[in-house]
This record gives C-alpha cells, sequence and structure tokens, in this order.
C-alpha cells in the first residue's frame, strides 16, 4: 500500500463532540458511535476528528437532543424514540410497536420518503439526521412468573422504554422508566416483575436470567430499532462538502454493520443463555393481538391531535402495508420453510 | 453550505474503468455500479472517478473476472456466482440454494469470517472483493404451467443460472443458460417452458407475465442475491489510502441502499402485475424439500473433491445453521404474526 497522499495541509481539521445517548458498556450500540468515528476519520486523512462521549459523560442519556440543538456538542448518536416525551412523531426514526423489520425500515427511510419527512420534522429542533445502527427485532424481556393471558399483565411491574410502555400500560400493566445498570437491582429486589432490554447479547451481560428465568419473545414494540446521528443543521452546514459526504457514508456503514454485528452475536448468546436453563416463552396470540390492536389505536388517537404526527403515520402506515404484502411472498415463505427443515 | 476546501492540487486524479456484469436495462443492480462511482467522487472531492460500462460494452457479462484478474479493467461490479464454471466456491460469494437471507449473509461476510475466506480464494485471482448490492429473496420463476410435483419438472426447460440450474437439474428439469434480453423470445417461442429472473419490479418490466402466467415463489436458489465489486489487487494497493477507504465505504453504502430500494420498488411491482391477472404460485413442499436435500447432496460432493469450496462450506453451514435458531425466535415469530394480522 502506498503512503497517503501529500493532501493533509490543505484539507481543514474539524474537531467534534457526540454525546452519546448509550453507556460505554452497551458495546454494540455505543460502539456504533465509535465505528463512526473512525469511519470519518479513515475518509478525510485524519482531519475530521469526532470524539465519542458515553452517555452521561458530558450530557444525560436523554438530554441529548437539547445539547445538540443548543450547540452544546455538534452531535448525539441516539434513538429517536428517547424523546418521545418531546413529541411521539421522533419514535418513527426509531420504531413503535407492530413496526417494521430492520430491511423495512431502511426501505422506508432511504427510499420511501421516512428520512425526508423525518428531517422536516427534525428542523424545528436545529437537527438533521442519518440512520445510523439497527439491533433488528428485539427479545420481548425478562418474567419472573410466566404470563398467559392479558390478565396476566394485570398490576404487572414492567421495566419497559417509550411506546412500547404506553401499549403495555394499556394493557393493564405498570410500565417503568430505569437506566440499563439499574435494572438488575430493581429486579432483584422485586421493586419491578419484568424488565426488557435488547437482545440475547446485551441481556445476558446484565444477569437477568438468574433472576427471572422467563424469556419472552418477541419484543413486539421493537420489530426492528433504528439509530440515529443527530447533527446540530448548522455545524453541519459549516462542514466541507466532502466532510459532510463522509459522515453521511459513515452513518450508512455503520446502520448495515450495526446489523451484522448483533446477527454475529446474537445467536452465540442465545445458545449460552439456553444453555443456563434459561425458559423460551413465546408471547400469546391473546397477548399479541390486544398488543396490536391498542398500539393502533394509540396511533389513530395521536395522529388525531398532532399534526406532526399524522404527517408522519398516514403515509408510514400505507408503505408499511405495502411491505407486509410483499415480505409474505418470497422472504417468509422460503424462511419459514428452512426454518421448519432444519439441515443436518 | 460552504465551498469545498482547495485540495484539489493536492488529491492525484484516478481513472478507473469498471465493467459492469449487467445490462443497464436493470437499472437497480446496474445501478449499484453507478451508486459506487458517484460515492467515490463524492468522498473524494471528484478525483477518483470510476466509469463504469454496462455489460458487453467493453468485456462480456460473464467475462469480466478474466479481465479483472488479467488488468484489463481495474474492477467489475459482478455476481460471484457468475463464475461457477471456474469453481463452484465463487457461489458463496453471492448466494446458494437453501442459503442465508439478505440479513444473515452480510453477518457471515462482514462479521462472521465469510469475507476473509472469500478473499483468500479470490487471491488466486488477482481479486480483492466488497459486497456491494443485494436482492433478497428472489422470485421463483415464470412458468407456462403449474408445476405441483417433482414428476412435473421432469424434462421441463427452464432458464435458470448457477447452482439453482443444477439442483434443477438433479430434479428432473433441464436448466438453460439464457441473457436477459434474450428470454422473452425463448419463452414466446417454445425454446423453454419456465424461466427464472429477479422479482417483481425486473421481471414486470421483461414482460414474462404475458405469455407465462403462473408466477411461483420463493426463489429458493436465492435466499438473497449479493453483488461484489471485484478490484485488481494490484490496482487496489497503487490507490491512495483514503481513496481505498473511499471505495470500502461507497461498496458498503451501495449494499445497504440497493436492498432499499429493491424493497421500495417490490411491493409496487408486485401489485401491478397481479391487477395484470398474474396467477401467484408457491412451490410445493414436495419440491422444496425434494430440491433442499439435491442441494445439500451436491454441496457435501463438492466439498468431497474440491478443497476451496470445502473451506467455506464447513463454517459456512454451521453459521447458517445458527442464525436459522436465531432468526426462529424473534424475528419470524414476530414477522409471521404481523403478516397474519394485517392492519386495516
Amino acid at each position: 500500500v502506498l503512503a497517503a497522499p501529500a493532501i493533509a495541509q490543505s484539507m481543514p481539521e474539524v474537531k467534534w463532540r457526540c454525546a452519546s445517548s448509550f453507556p460505554k458498556s452497551l458495546d454494540t450500540i455505543y460502539g456504533g458511535g465509535e465505528f463512526i468515528s473512525k469511519r470519518v476519520a479513515a475518509l478525510t486523512d485524519g482531519k475530521f476528528q469526532i470524539r465519542i462521549f458515553g452517555a452521561g459523560e458530558i450530557v444525560p442519556a436523554f438530554g441529548t437532543v437539547d445539547a445538540v440543538q443548543q450547540g452544546t456538542v455538534e452531535c448525539t448518536h441516539t434513538a429517536g424514540y428517547y424523546f418521545v416525551g418531546k413529541n411521539k412523531t421522533f419514535a418513527f426514526d426509531t420504531t413503535v410497536p407492530f413496526g417494521m423489520n430492520q430491511r423495512q425500515q431502511n426501505a422506508w427511510m432511504y427510499w420511501g420518503g421516512g428520512l425526508k419527512l423525518q428531517r422536516e420534522f427534525l428542523r424545528d429542533y436545529n437537527i438533521i439526521s442519518f440512520p445510523a445502527g439497527n439491533t433488528g427485532t428485539q427479545m420481548g424481556g425478562w418474567f419472573k412468573k410466566p404470563v398467559k393471558t392479558v390478565a396476566d399483565l394485570k398490576g404487572l411491574k414492567m421495566r419497559i422504554a417509550g411506546l412500547g410502555g404506553e401499549v403495555m400500560s394499556r394493557l393493564g400493566a405498570i410500565p417503568q422508566q430505569i437506566a440499563g445498570g439499574d435494572i438488575y437491582p430493581a429486579l432483584e429486589k422485586g421493586v419491578i416483575d419484568a424488565a426488557e432490554w435488547v437482545g440475547p447479547y446485551d441481556d445476558e451481560k446484565l444477569g437477568f436470567y438468574k433472576i427471572a428465568p422467563y424469556y419472552y419473545y418477541p419484543g413486539w414494540w421493537e420489530a426492528c430499532s433504528m439509530y440515529s446521528m443527530y447533527v446540530n443543521i448548522k455545524e453541519w452546514e459549516k462542514l466541507p462538502k466532502q466532510y459532510q459526504e463522509a459522515l453521511a457514508s459513515a452513518c450508512a456503514e455503520c446502520n448495515i454493520d450495526m446489523m451484522a454485528e448483533y446477527d454475529y452475536k446474537n445467536p452465540i448468546a442465545l445458545q449460552s443463555l439456553i444453555k443456563n436453563g434459561v425458559k423460551l416463552q413465546s408471547y400469546s396470540t391473546d397477548i399479541m393481538k390486544a398488543a396490536s390492536t391498542a398500539a393502533f389505536e394509540m396511533y389513530e388517537e395521536e395522529a388525531g391531535k398532532n399534526p406532526s404526527f399524522k404527517k408522519i403515520y398516514e403515509p408510514w402506515k400505507k408503505f408499511r402495508n405495502d411491505q407486509m404484502l410483499w415480505n409474505k411472498v418470497a422472504e417468509q415463505t422460503l424462511m419459514s420453510f428452512m426454518l421448519t427443515n432444519p439441515v443436518k
């Protein structure tokens, strides 16, 4: 390999700070920020440096949108749905219960008009966004006792974030917002009866299986979970064009790489969890149907009173339903066959 | 947006030629090469230019590996499985019958060691490779008459490429290699009884539905179809480091973007085909089971006599089976529920 050409002098040095909403212990998702930083540096001969800070290091996990909006930091690697308290429209950037899977979400964002709509919404926060990572369909959480029917959810205290919590609440459960590191003690002490986090790889590290052995699937509130790089628009506009392109490419690359990382790591962790005696349980159709109904009732209500939500929800819903029609034909039929006809 | 910094003078101008294996009429896949070319230019301030040529313009579609190996062109945007005549090991770069879906293939290539193994194999051809596009699960082809059992395949002349053709042959059919533009007349004149191409979007343009109305799914020989950028290693090593990074990022970005494009376009085309009277048919379990058995028999035979095939096949098979275990839990359960419980 030849040495890099002598371009260092003429490309300006730019140093940014990125406040991640994720703790460093969540190496996969937090690692997405680090991945972007490395790729941007590689693409700009080391001249555009983005330093990533873990949640709470310089900005609290859920304060990063404010920080970017105000220009305290240039950008945040985050999940839009952490900010549904500001406006539920943020959720479409990440996922909503019974939303689209990872491929469908990418199709919506890159080709279906989703990213354009989301960016229009985010202009009010001085933000331009880039899809930047995904977990795929998550797991449905850890329970101390089995839950078979909607009635079993009544009064159940569950750590569950975002709109999934609101659907759980409509089904009678009591959703709790608890940061990752505090879930285990809360579950151990009986402050909560159940907790969802991500999937096998991340969940195993937190050790939930030791105290809540019923591991439910699927995480119907996260058919996928897409992360984003939110960048202050003024800072974005100050970047040389080439650095803008580098950041955009790095985010797209992160978007595909994180999904591959999870798909690599989750099967290994799942097998390890099963060896540790975890009891895999599927949510009953009773619960899934009630949850799906409650979710879409919630969206319709929100669309009736929140114009920015409605503006994305309506085309999103049509796009989702068209996606399902297509998925059912080729993808689903073949995968279903391969899953029921294992190869020895 | 500020003007680009004055770096033009110090970054060398590099001009490459890329021989695509795809005709320009296949705008999605051929377009992947154009996408990479545009992104590389954007990432290098226009200094690294890759000109894309359609199949046959300067190199025949299936001659591009030879051309890259000999250095006639610097690179080709192609499908590895076009070159199974040289060595069946090429197929793992793209897909094999009853292989992995798009996400699983990405996980295998980027994280599971697949790309490393494939590059070791390709060194003998003076090639370094980059995943660069995908179609997802393809459709199973157009038939003049329904095929219900393996017996119905006997003597059936079908246009089908690569290892899928070899499996079809083991089931009694007579596979034919016919270039895209020649399929329609062959089907019309009765030279062949059936033909597979890609999926709804690309198939609709070629008009097969007018003369072979039975549209089968799934394309069990292409659970996904991954395309690659094959680059002459000597030319690669001559590139400035920053240009190498730009090309790598552009290919990764193409890999995610093409899949999103297909997922956007296919549902629209499928609905249009259905309106045009196409008869959607699922392959029977009888045919699928026989095909799956024949496929893995073929792999075992090949592994027994081809060391380079064996070296990839064995870890690939283990990886595939672990992927299926995980997919079955979260992804499949939720998607299956959403497909059977449509939202109005």
